[in-house]
């Protein structure tokens, strides 16, 4: 296979010449970000909502990916009639910083003219993310976003945007997320990254011009981090001990081959996945969502990141995500208490694991439609019940 | 690095050159069993306790590593005065079918001066590596082992060795184990095993006459294992966000590297592995615990496994291991009263995960102690208390 297919397709863009100052001391020289909106945005420009995606997600929330031709990825939450209600919010998803659907990422030139970053490209973090989007924002003319919504990563964009631009953030909702990044979550990126950097099709990060990627190592880093995204509950529901289209153990005994029905989802997992994403931009979220530590950055207290904080809250966990497990959902909850903010705290009952913020999840839904109701009666949106 | 240091040490070892019949229907011309003994074996033959290792063990038990100068890999529990007590036990462990430490495996000649079996060598299960002891317990003179004792991969033989070979097992120690493989767990094994077929000096299996091994490949199917070995709070308390020999992360951003102390530990869990271990055998034996289902075995029903038991079982799980959680221990102790055996079943209290069982942990000495202590007054190898 050769290089990822999305730098064949044109995605709609903003570019911001003077660049993007990061955490890191460097400054990108350029910046584009590629976004998609949903809905019309009203006169006073008060009803946008700003999704923030996950870290395999991009710009095409509401509608069939450009790419693979799948449907929308978060067609239960967003669109006409669903919470997140595209005949009454004005939607907008930006590709995050680093990924490879438009925005600037390991992919691009360094340079007009220059060949790509790959692994120069310079280390983000999820603050930086967001103040890509900032820029976006600003350049859209809207002053207060009513609502930033995501869940995983995307709960962490939410997060941060809350705590770096208060006044921009009428509500805000993470979702299965948290504060930090844990040492097993840092571990399970670890190994995605080895066996990208196993891969000799890695090339150290210069295989644009090779005609090859390193889809073997970036499809194993996929399979691992799509075991964490489900419960062992949803797993075994899924697939159990069937086997693949053979009879009983016994009389198939044979070393290799996709003989359980579960390996054979993994490598399709792994294989889909490798023709949509870079795996420089794989190396450089991960490693962003790995630095990632709101408390560090405010003194080792999450609370002071939302000090005299006016957003309303609703933080949303699901009860089998053992990736981002309530009692991380429910800290982000006690530190916004602590800072006296409006504060709701849901835990959705669910088998599904992490991935349940992706699925159909009535409660979810339910929860979500609920909350942005309230809020858009408070933002003067919508006419009061009272 | 060149091929497994394993090859270049000799080990302990019975041959059968009537070879062994497969569960999957091959016969292995030849079969060596490399084995070691601590302890003197009693006149009644009655002494005898068999310690069957997990995935990644062998049958150094007891005694320094000779290849890795590591300490004994159970070291709690085996030795003198301890819970399987050398001084009053004659304790056996050998390496299992498929291994790489002197039993016969993919690293041996498929005949005297043919190549290594490679990916060639049958595939193998649970029960075959049981039937491969048994021929070395038959061997030593032993009719009656006094106890079967093993954690994880070691306890599902414990499990096999009282369903297959009741007569022989006076008592049976399962720890950290299940009567069968998860689809979470055949997941992450497979990940692994993708990670080895990825890697170029995998070479179809054919690698020994190369000069070079998957290393890295193994290197990432070790790590992702490991993090299945520990709970997410044991690598909280050890590793936390802690960086590797620098400042915060907001003065140390960079792209790749051993950032944190988590990542430097898998990196050396990983690179440590790949010198005492052969990847085909990695391969044969993740293969055979995603095989092990002692239910399918028995009509669906583990209970037939042991109908008319009269060994006395203790099974043994811990609080915060998920790769063999609490719920499948359970199940097995279910069995086992539905078949009226005799059994104990004890969940120890640990926030270590999966490898507590081979941890200092005081309650797991206490409980070993206490049963096989019980046990062997009713063999009759200690004078009664009453």
């Amino acid at each position: 296979m050769d290089q990822n297919d999305s730098s064949r397709i044109s995605h709609q863009s903003a570019v911001f010449a003077d660049g993007l100052a990061l955490d890191c001391g460097q400054i990108l020289p350029s910046l584009t970000v590629a976004y998609r909106t949903y809905g019309q945005l009203n006169a006073a420009k008060s009803n946008a909502v700003l999704i923030c995606h996950a870290l395999t997600g991009d710009q095409y929330v509401g509608e069939t990916h450009p790419l693979t031709g799948r449907g929308p990825w978060w067609d239960m939450v967003v669109g006409p009639g669903k919470p997140v209600d595209t005949e009454k919010y004005f939607v907008i998803c930006a590709n995050v910083l680093g990924g490879c659907m438009g925005t600037t990422g390991p992919m691009d030139a360094r340079a007009p003219g220059a060949a790509p970053w790959g692994t120069d490209f310079p280390p983000i973090t999820i603050r930086d993310m967001v103040r890509a989007q900032k820029k976006l924002i600003d350049h859209l003319g809207i002053a207060r976003l009513f609502a930033v919504v995501g869940g995983s990563m995307g709960g962490m964009q939410v997060l941060e945007w809350a705590a770096t631009f208060p006044q921009m953030v009428f509500a805000a909702v993470p979702i299965a997320t948290a504060a930090y990044h844990s040492a097993q979550n840092i571990a399970f990126n670890e190994v995605g990254r080895q066996a990208i950097f196993a891969d000799p099709d890695f090339n150290a990060g210069q295989y644009y011009a090779t005609g090859r990627v390193p889809s073997g190592g970036l499809g194993v880093a996929r399979m691992v981090a799509h075991i964490t995204y489900l419960s062992e509950e949803a797993l075994s529901r899924k697939f159990g001990r069937k086997m693949q289209g053979r009879a009983a153990p016994a009389q198939a005994l044979a070393l290799f081959g996709d003989m359980f029905q579960v390996e054979s989802y993994l490598q399709h997992q792994g294989s889909t996945f490798v023709r949509r994403f870079d795996a420089n931009s794989y190396l450089t979220i991960t490693r962003a969502m790995d630095y990632y530590d709101l408390a560090a950055e405010h003194n080792g207290d999450i609370s002071r990141a939302f000090a005299g904080t006016r957003t309303r809250f609703c933080v949303i966990s699901f009860s089998s995500d053992w990736l981002f497990p309530t009692r991380e959902s429910r800290a982000i909850a006690r530190a916004l208490n602590k800072a006296a903010a409006n504060v709701s705290f849901v835990e959705i009952e669910s088998d599904k694991g992490h991935d349940a913020f992706l699925l159909d999840e009535p409660d979810l839904r339910r929860v979500l439609a609920g909350f942005l109701g309230g809020c858009a009666q408070h933002a003067g949106l919508e006419p009061s019940d009272a």
